[in-house]
C-alpha cells in the first residue's frame, strides 16, 4: 500500500468558490452578471496575428528556445518607463516579467510569508490574491476602509504584518478608487509603522471618467511591491503579468521565478512587445473604455431604477464591477438560487472576505454585457431584492 | 524605516549555480559543451505559424480569454492517448497541463512537502527539481545507483520519504537510462515500502537506438505522478508541460495550479495542439533524432579517443549527455578555468548532488554543437586532463 501525505499547507488549497458559482450561473437563457472576464471584443486579435508573424520571421530561434527568467528585455523596458510615466522611480531591472500577474501574487507570498505571519488585506479584497497566499499560512488581517479603500487609522491593526495587500484602482471585487490624498495618508501610515505595501494594479488603464492618481507605491520607492498586468489591455489567454520590486526583494523573487517555471514564455513577451511597440494601446485602449463606459452608465441608470431603498453602492470611475451593500440584512448567497430561477445572476460577496465575510454583499460585473441586457438583469434583481425584502 | 522580513524558506532560494558557469563560458570562440539547450535548428517555426494563424482565425476568443486552470480539453486528450500507447491507464481527467514541466515539480513540491519532509532522489539528479523543491524545505535523501539509476536495495534509505523523484530516460545530467528490469525492480520496491514515485519524462522521445522502456509509472498507477513536457519535441519557448496524477492527489495539484497562475497561456495550448493534431511528431522528431543521434555518436567517437585512461562514462542511448566520471581525484570545478583558458567548457558534476557532491564528475551536452566542434571541444578537454593527471 502507498501512502500519500500531503504538505500542511495543502488543507489551505481549496477550489475556487467562485469558479463553482459561475458553473451554476452559465446556463442557456441567464443573464450572467456574475462574470470577471473582460470582453473578447477588446482582443487586438489582427495586431496579435502581425506581431506573431513579425516574431517569428525575425527572431523564431529566440522566441522559442529557453530564455532568461528576469523576462524579455525590451518588454521591462516597456514597463518600466510605463510606470516612470506615472511618477515611480524604477528602472527595467527592477522589473520581473512573470506568468500572468497572478504568478506575482504567488512568488510574493512564497518569498515573504512565513505561517502565521500576519498579512493585511482589504476587506473585501481580491480572491485570487487570498488563494494565492493563503497556501503559505499566513494569518489575514482586514484592515477597515470606506468607500475609497481602507483608512489610514486602520492600519495599526497591520502592525508586524509582513505587507499590506492594497488594490487601489478600481477594486475587484470594490469597484472603488483610492484619491490621491487617501494614498498620502496610507502611505505615511505605512512608512510610519514600517509596513511594507504590495499594490497590485490590474484594472488602473480601465478608467472612464479620469486616470487614477498616481500609484501608493510611488511614495514608497524602497519599501513596495507592484504588480502589473497585460490581461486587461492586451488578452489574459498570453499570461503576461510583472511585478517591479527594490534591489532588497528582487533577487529573492527572481530566485523563486526560476524555481516556479524557469520563466515565461519568451514567445507571448516578444508578440506582446511588438503589439505594444505599435502604439497598440494609444489605438486600441480608447475603443475599449468607451465600450465598457457605456455599459457602466447602463449599469449605474439600471441600479438607479430597479434597486429597492436602502441598497448602498458607488458608481466605479473605471474597471470591471459594481460591488452592492444589500440592505434588510440579506444574505447573497442564500439568495442566488432564486435570482437564477428568475433569470440573471451575480457573485455573492461573502467569498471576497479573508475574514468575518458580509453575507450582505454582491458584485456585478458590466464589461461583458450589452446595455439592453444589463437592463433586463438589473431589473429582475431589483424584482428579486424587493421579494426578498417583504 | 520599512522592515522587510523574508519567510525562512527564501533562504533556500538561490541563483543556479549553473547559470553562472554558463556567463562565464559564453565567451566567443569556445567550444562550449556546457548548455543544456535543445537545438533552435529543431524548432517547427512553420508549424508554428500555420498553427498560429488558424487558431487566430478559428478560436481568437477562446484562445486569448482566461480559460480552465485544468489546460485546453483537446491538449490534455492528446497528452493522456501518448502515455496511453506507453501502456498507462491514465484519462484525460488526470491530465493538468502546466507552465513548463517545472512547473509541475513546483507544484508537487507545494502540495507534497512539509519543512523536514524526505524527499529521496537520485544521486546526481536533475538540478532544476532541487531548485523547485528546496523552498519547501525539505530533507533530501540521496538514493545510491549505479549506471542504470537508484538500485531497489537502496530505496530502503527513502523509507518514510514523501516521494522519490526518478528521471529514468536519459536522465540530466546522468544520460543513463533505466532497464525494463531495473523498472520493474524499483516498482516492486517502492510499493512495498509504500513509498509515491514522481517520474520526470522530459527526455524520452529524444532516443536513437530504441526507444525506452516503459515508464515506472505504468507499474504504479495509484501511487505515482507523472511529469511530461514539449520542450524538448516542440519548443521551450512556449513553456508547455503536463503532470499527471491518481485521483487522490489530482484535485489539489490543480488548486495549487490555479493559485499559482490561474491557467497555462490558452494561446500556446492551442497552438501547440493544432501542431501536434497535424502529425508534426511524426514528421519532425524523425530528423532531430537523427542530428542528435550523429552528434552523440561524434562524441562517443572523440571521448574514446582523445580522454585519457581511467575516466568512466556509460554511451547514452537517448537525451542531450554525457556523463563523466574522472580519475585522479579530479576537481572539475576546480579544473574549469583552465578549460575555459583552453578553449572548451563543460558543467561541473558537483551542483547536481542534493547531498554529498562529487567533485570529479562532470557533463557535456552534444546537441547544439556540430560534430567538427566536438571533436574540437573534446580533444581539449583530453588535453586539460592528461595534464592535471600528471
Amino acid at each position: 500500500m502507498t501512502t500519500w501525505k500531503m504538505a500542511r499547507r495543502a488543507e489551505r488549497l481549496n477550489p475556487s468558490v467562485i469558479r463553482e458559482i459561475l458553473k451554476l450561473t452559465e446556463r442557456p437563457g441567464i443573464v450572467s452578471l456574475a462574470g470577471g472576464l473582460p470582453s473578447p471584443d477588446g482582443f487586438p486579435v489582427e495586431a496579435l496575428r502581425a506581431a506573431t508573424d513579425r516574431v517569428l520571421t525575425q527572431a523564431p530561434r529566440e522566441a522559442l528556445q529557453y530564455a532568461a527568467s528576469e523576462g524579455f528585455g525590451p518588454l521591462r523596458e516597456w514597463a518600466a518607463a510605463q510606470l516612470v510615466a506615472q511618477g515611480m522611480a524604477v528602472t527595467a531591472g527592477q522589473v520581473l516579467i512573470t506568468t500572468g500577474s497572478q504568478q506575482g501574487l504567488d512568488l510574493v507570498g512564497k518569498v515573504l510569508i512565513d505561517p502565521g505571519s500576519g498579512v493585511a488585506v482589504e476587506s473585501p479584497t481580491y480572491l485570487g490574491a487570498l488563494q494565492a497566499f493563503a497556501p503559505y499560512e499566513p494569518e489575514f488581517v482586514p484592515v477597515a476602509g470606506d468607500d475609497e479603500g481602507p483608512t489610514p487609522e486602520a492600519l495599526a491593526a497591520a502592525r508586524g504584518a509582513r505587507f499590506l495587500y492594497l488594490l487601489p484602482n478600481f477594486q475587484n471585487p470594490g469597484g472603488r478608487c483610492m484619491g490621491a490624498a487617501r494614498r498620502d495618508a496610507i502611505a505615511e501610515a505605512a512608512l510610519a509603522q514600517g509596513l511594507p505595501v504590495v499594490e497590485d494594479n490590474p484594472y488602473g488603464e480601465l478608467w472612464y471618467d479620469a486616470p487614477p492618481p498616481q500609484p501608493v507605491c510611488a511614495r514608497l520607492p524602497e519599501s513596495s511591491i507592484y504588480l502589473g498586468s497585460l490581461s486587461k489591455i492586451l488578452a489574459p489567454g498570453l499570461r503576461l503579468g510583472y511585478v517591479v520590486a527594490p534591489p532588497e526583494i528582487f533577487p529573492k523573487l527572481l530566485q523563486a521565478k526560476q524555481a516556479a517555471d524557469l520563466h515565461t514564455p519568451g514567445f507571448n513577451q516578444r508578440i506582446a512587445f511588438e503589439v505594444l511597440q505599435d502604439g497598440l494601446l494609444e489605438h486600441h485602449l480608447p475603443a475599449v473604455r468607451a465600450r465598457y463606459q457605456a455599459q457602466r452608465d447602463a449599469m449605474q441608470s439600471a441600479l438607479e431604477r430597479h434597486l429597492p431603498q436602502g441598497c448602498h453602492w458607488v458608481r466605479p470611475t473605471g474597471g470591471m464591477f459594481f460591488w452592492l451593500e444589500l440592505p434588510g440584512g440579506i444574505d447573497a448567497t442564500a439568495l442566488l438560487p432564486r435570482a437564477v430561477e428568475a433569470g440573471m445572476a451575480y457573485v455573492p460577496g461573502a467569498a471576497f472576505y479573508a475574514v468575518a465575510p458580509r453575507a450582505d454583499t454582491l458584485r456585478l460585473s458590466f464589461v461583458t454585457v450589452s446595455p439592453e441586457r444589463i437592463e433586463a438583469g438589473v431589473a429582475i434583481l431589483g424584482q428579486v431584492l424587493k421579494e426578498a425584502l417583504q
